[in-house]
C-alpha cells in the first residue's frame, strides 16, 4: 500500500466521518498531522460545534507527542490553545504537513480563525481536500499563501465533498437524510435495534437534528416516543407524515415536555428545517426518496424473514461511508 | 485516534485481508514497519504462495523509502532480497518496530526464514499479533528473543485468529466457505454480480479453491461454465450438490477441459477438499450452514424487489471483516 498525501487524506476523512452529523450546525473535519515524510503525529476530527476545530485538535495531539509534560494538555478552550501554540511552538511545525478535509476557517467566531494560526506556525504543508464553501468562514487558501505558507488543495476532494454534504446542504437549504434499520438479508423488523451502541447513536443523532419525521402507521402500531433518553438529550420536534390526522394524544410521543409535534402530509414543510432526520420502513422510503440526501442503514448481521420491499421498487445507490456501531454495520447511502 | 500498536497492527490485519484466501495454501499475512515511533515506512502483504512473505515485502519497501534508487529495487526473489538484506542493512532497521500478524516463519522452504532475516537485522521491537501454528514453521518468536531481539506477542490477536482462520482449517482438515451475491436488501435475483471487479475476484478464487459445490438447481436452471476466464485462471473442479444424479451433459461446465466433475449430496466427500467454495442463495446455505467455516457475501448497493430467504431461516452471524471490491462491498461472516 503507497503512503502518501492519499493515505494520509483518507485517516482525516474516516476520523471526521465518526462525528459526521453530531458537529451540526458545523461541517464534520478532519485533520492528520505527519513530521518529516511519514512521521504520523495526530488524526483528530472536529468533535462538536462550538469546540475546537480539527485542525486545532490535531495540533495539540501533536505538540504533546514530542511534549507529554506540556501544559497544553490542561487547556481545552480554543481560544488559549491557540494563543499558547502561537506563543510556544517554537517552530515545532516547520517540517510537518498538515492535512485537513476542508480549508481552515478565516474568521473568528465561537473559536477564533485556524488559517490565522496555521501561518503563524508555518507548516511545510497544508494539503486540503476540499474548499471551504461557508462565505464567512472562506480565504484561509489566501492567507495561508500570503504568509507563505505551501498549499495543495483538492487531495481526494470527491471524498471530502461527500462527508461535506450535509454541512452544504445545511447552508443552502435542508439536509434530510432517512435512517432505517435492517437485517444483512434486509429485513426490517427483524433488524430491530437492540444494540446500546446503535441505539445510543440514534439517539445522539435525535438530539442533534431540527425534526424528526415517522409515518403515522408507525406511531399507531408501535406508539414510540422518540426521544433521547439513551444520550440524556433533547427530545427532537415531531413531524408525523400522515393523512388522517386524528392521533391517540395518549401515545408517549405526545407527552414529551417542550416538543412541537407537527401532523401532516405536507413535504414542503421538511425546508422549514435545517436538519431532517425520518425514521421508518421500506414504504415511506420509497415515498419519500426524491427528497432524501442520504440513507443511514444500520445493519444487523443476522439473517431473518420477514418484512422487505413488498411490490417493486427500484434503488441504485452508492455507499459513501461505513463505520462500525459495536458490532453492527453502519452505512451511509447516496442515491445514484 | 490513538496511534499506537492497534493502530499500527490494524493497518497490517487490513493489508493482508486483501490477499485472503488468495494466498492459499499459505496463510495471509500482513507486515507494517514504523521507524522511530511513528513513522510509517511500509505497509505491506504477502500476495501468493511461493512469492515473498509479507515482512520481506515490508523491509524491502521501507528500505527503498530511505534509499530510492538503491539496487534492491530490482530485486524479487525472496532469497536474493534476504541476502541483500543481511549484507547491506547497515543498522538501518535498529530503530524500527516490525509490526507483523503472524509469527515470523522459522524455516526455509520455498523462502527463506523471516525470523533469521530478523535475527541479523536487529529491530528495535518485533510485534506479533498472532503466533504459527504450523509446525513446520513455528519457533520464530524463539529465535528472535535467542537473537536479543525483543519481542510482543497477542497484539491484536482476536483479529488475527480471524485472519488466520482459513489457513488454520487448512492444517487441520478442510476450510470451507460459501459466496453468495446480494442486493442491500438482500435479494440474491437482484443481486447477480454485475461489476467487473467482483467478476475478476470470484473468479481469482475459483483458480485457487480445490473444489466448487453448486447446487443441482442451478446447474440445471442456469448451465453456468463456473471457470475462472475472466483471470485467466484454471477452472476448478465442481461438485455438484443433488440427489438427482441426470443431468444433460451439454451444459457447459461438462465440458471444460482438465476438470472433474462429482454428482453427490454426501458432504462428507467435501473433507476430501482442503480449499472448498460454495457458491448458491438462501436455500442451500440453510442446509449447508454447518458446514460452513465463512459466509462471503458480495453486496451490491442496490434496493430490488426479488427473491430472499423464503421460509423460516434463522442465523446470527459476526461480521470478521469487510472491503470495497469496486463500488460493491466484500463481506466476511462467521456463523455465531
Amino acid at each position: 500500500m503507497k503512503i502518501n498525501d492519499k493515505f494520509f487524506m483518507k485517516l482525516a476523512i474516516d476520523e471526521a466521518w465518526k462525528y459526521q452529523f453530531l458537529t451540526y450546525p458545523n461541517p464534520s473535519v478532519g485533520c492528520v498531522i505527519v513530521k518529516g515524510d511519514s512521521e504520523i503525529l495526530s488524526i483528530e476530527a472536529h468533535k462538536q460545534a462550538g469546540q475546537a476545530h480539527a485542525e486545532v485538535n490535531a495540533l495539540k495531539t501533536a505538540f504533546l507527542k514530542y511534549h507529554p509534560n506540556d501544559v497544553i494538555k490542561t487547556l481545552n478552550d480554543s481560544f488559549d490553545i491557540h494563543d499558547y501554540l502561537k506563543r510556544k511552538h517554537n517552530d515545532f511545525f516547520n517540517d510537518c504537513t498538515i492535512y485537513v478535509t476542508l480549508e481552515p476557517c478565516n474568521h473568528v467566531g465561537k473559536t477564533p480563525s485556524c488559517a490565522q494560526l496555521l501561518s503563524e506556525l508555518k507548516p511545510k504543508r497544508v494539503v486540503i481536500a476540499h474548499e471551504d464553501i461557508n462565505k464567512e468562514a472562506k480565504g484561509g487558501l489566501e492567507t495561508l499563501e500570503k504568509a507563505s505558507v505551501k498549499c495543495e488543495l483538492g487531495c481526494m476532494k470527491k471524498e471530502a465533498y461527500e462527508l461535506l454534504y450535509p454541512f452544504i446542504k445545511w447552508n443552502s437549504g435542508s439536509f434530510i437524510f432517512y435512517k432505517m434499520a435492517q437485517t444483512i438479508n434486509g429485513t426490517i423488523d427483524g433488524g430491530k435495534i437492540s444494540s446500546n451502541h446503535a441505539l445510543a447513536y440514534v439517539h445522539a443523532l435525535r438530539d442533534r437534528i431540527d425534526l424528526l419525521v415517522i409515518g403515522g402507521n408507525t406511531v399507531r402500531v408501535d406508539k414510540p416516543i422518540l426521544d433521547a433518553r439513551h444520550v440524556i438529550g433533547r427530545a427532537p420536534n415531531v413531524m408525523i407524515y400522515s393523512k388522517r390526522k386524528i392521533f391517540d394524544k395518549d401515545i408517549p410521543l405526545f407527552k414529551v415536555p417542550n416538543r412541537e409535534v407537527v401532523i401532516s402530509n405536507d413535504l414542503f414543510k421538511l425546508l422549514d428545517y435545517k436538519f431532517v432526520m425520518i425514521e421508518g420502513g421500506y414504504n415511506l422510503l420509497d415515498k419519500l426518496k426524491e427528497k432524501v440526501d442520504f440513507l443511514v442503514l444500520i445493519v444487523t448481521p443476522k439473517m431473518r424473514a420477514g418484512l422487505n420491499i413488498e411490490n417493486n421498487m427500484d434503488i441504485d445507490f452508492e455507499i459513501i461511508h461505513e463505520n462500525f456501531i459495536g458490532k453492527d454495520k453502519l452505512i451511509y447511502l447516496k442515491r445514484k
